[in-house]
């Protein structure tokens, strides 16, 4: 039996650049109930993600935003608590984004089975959930990886960048990660394989940065923007491609940066060395999931994929680790254990 | 016989901002001699193109510069004067990089046959030629233009532009110009068909442009770079398309456009947008020059492509025509008339 409480976290106000804690509340309401066709969920695990910035901002974006005193958006991996459809039985551990609170009640078309046998359920919230097939698909289809090339990523030791390198690893390119802490580029380098992995508080930063690249750089991807960008634009070489994935290092911004006016530059690099900038989002490539599940579990049995969870207990520490992760705080992926694991 | 003297234009100075007449020199040689596999060519059409301004400035792009005191590396529509290969006849019609100078001893594989059956042989230079497959090649490869869709292009009613958007017109696009002139923005709408045309120095450009784009903008051809830029890109839908084909506007440029920094305006654009920001230059298009002569000659002979040239008379008067294209003085495909067709 579900408690009668349901704990919620929600937008207290749109956060004017880094957010505060006054920016969320908790709040408590009744655990609701589900009507027919609907599934009652407990939430397990939260994740917390970088994207989750875009929505607590009242700016539009590619997503509908999270309205003042609604619960926040956000992915769990859940238990079904009680189930009014024939496709979930009480008990199935599920994916939803069912948002930073205890229960939620849910469509059946909304939620996912997570297999319990693949991999830790954890899981289904970075390596083989949304982070990992963003890091998958923007390869695939934007970034294409070649043999012989290569490939920088910024927050390398983070759920989408650790991916990134590994897979590009795999596909035969030099890698090199950007980390904000040595000891994350230490676990980039000797945990998870990239050739090099830089410190972008390092002085010498963009020097150190060419260094690692002696043939240039063929992929970009761009998980951050601001001084990573600008120290690998002039390193790229004719074709380079730079999936954008993300600018976690814009999404506190409240002022642009001082001038001068760096587009001119930005496009005659684009001009002259016929570079591709392209955005996306992971469900842009919706359709290829079953392949992502298949080659990213296959990956992770044979040891050639490896994962880091940053686990955070309890759900009022949501806020408090969301801040900390626009920071550079956590170390690997952050997930919220908002209820104990019923599959350890 | 040709004559004895060969004029050429080499240049004197690299331009700080836009080029002087002092940046040009008229210099004369004798005719050179073809050796064996060699023809010497005399130039009867030369092309001036925004390219140009790019090869006479010292800083890397995608081609080699022009050095001091070399003739300017143009393109030409020649006759062949004397030929030591078996691949060209006397009297036959060429185009061929042969540069701002009456005559030009070239590699036999540096010249194509120009068909003077097909069109006019100063097409050769224009919708034929390299501007017209510019045109067809980035439409067809990053362009992707779809029925119902809004294309805008900026230096309509020049040799890339109005190819353009008469190509995405055949493709059923709604056809936005912009061009600097209000003569100009008549001829595009009346003569070459697009749904509208505006004069980008119009007070309130950017406001006119989202008027006559109702359905905001699916491809934004990127020709000229700067204020048109900015006013296109909160037009820009949901995958929208921007082909880089050039950015004359900065090309003049000595310093950035003072601040802020726009950068991260254009990267959130194209992360939440999904936008394909991506430059190319014809010749990565090489191997669809027969697909583009035989569709674009079709088009022509059908009357759904028309283009307009703007001779100028004299290879003497080519510096001070550079110096107008750049200001958008021409109308329509600037070319020099260096010695008589001997076709018409």
């Amino acid at each position: 039996m579900p408690d009668s409480i349901n704990r919620q976290i929600v937008l207290a106000a749109y956060p004017e650049g880094a957010p505060a804690d006054s920016d969320f509340a908790l709040a408590e309401s009744p655990v609701p109930e589900p009507d027919d066709g609907q599934v009652l969920c407990r939430a397990i695990y939260l994740s917390l993600d970088p994207y989750m910035r875009g929505r607590i901002s009242p700016a539009k974006s590619y997503a509908k935003g999270v309205a003042i005193g609604e619960v926040i958006t956000g992915g769990t991996v859940s238990q079904v608590i009680e189930s009014k459809s024939p496709d979930f039985a009480e008990g199935d551990i599920v994916f939803g984004y069912t948002g930073w609170q205890d229960y939620a009640v849910m469509e059946a078309g909304q939620l996912k089975i997570v297999d319990p046998q693949l991999a830790p359920i954890s899981t289904a919230l970075g390596v083989l959930g949304m982070p990992g097939m963003t890091a998958y698909t923007g390869l695939a289809n934007i970034g294409q990886p070649k043999e012989g090339e290569t490939l920088v990523v910024a927050a390398a030791s983070g759920a989408v960048g650790s991916a990134v390198g590994q897979i590009a690893k795999i596909k035969g390119c030099r890698t090199i990660g950007v980390a904000g802490e040595d000891d994350k580029c230490a676990f980039v380098v000797e945990e998870l394989g990239f050739d090099a992995c830089l410190n972008h508080k390092d002085a010498d930063f963009a020097g150190k940065l060419a260094s690692v690249c002696p043939d240039g750089v063929d992929i970009y991807w761009e998980n951050v923007g601001g001084a990573v960008f600008e120290a690998v634009l002039p390193l790229c070489n004719e074709f380079a491609r730079i999936p954008v994935c993300g600018l976690i290092a814009h999404s506190n911004a409240t002022e642009l940066p001082s001038g001068p006016n760096q587009v001119p530059v930005v496009m005659r690099s684009v001009l002259t060395k016929r570079l591709r900038i392209q955005g996306f989002i992971v469900w842009d490539f919706a359709d290829q999931e079953a392949e992502f599940i298949e080659n990213m579990s296959g990956w992770i049995r044979e040891g050639r994929v490896k994962y880091r969870e940053d686990f955070v207990d309890g759900l009022e520490n949501a806020p408090g680790a969301f801040r900390g992760l626009l920071q550079g705080k956590n170390f690997g992926k952050l997930v919220i254990r908002v209820s104990p694991d019923p599959t350890r």
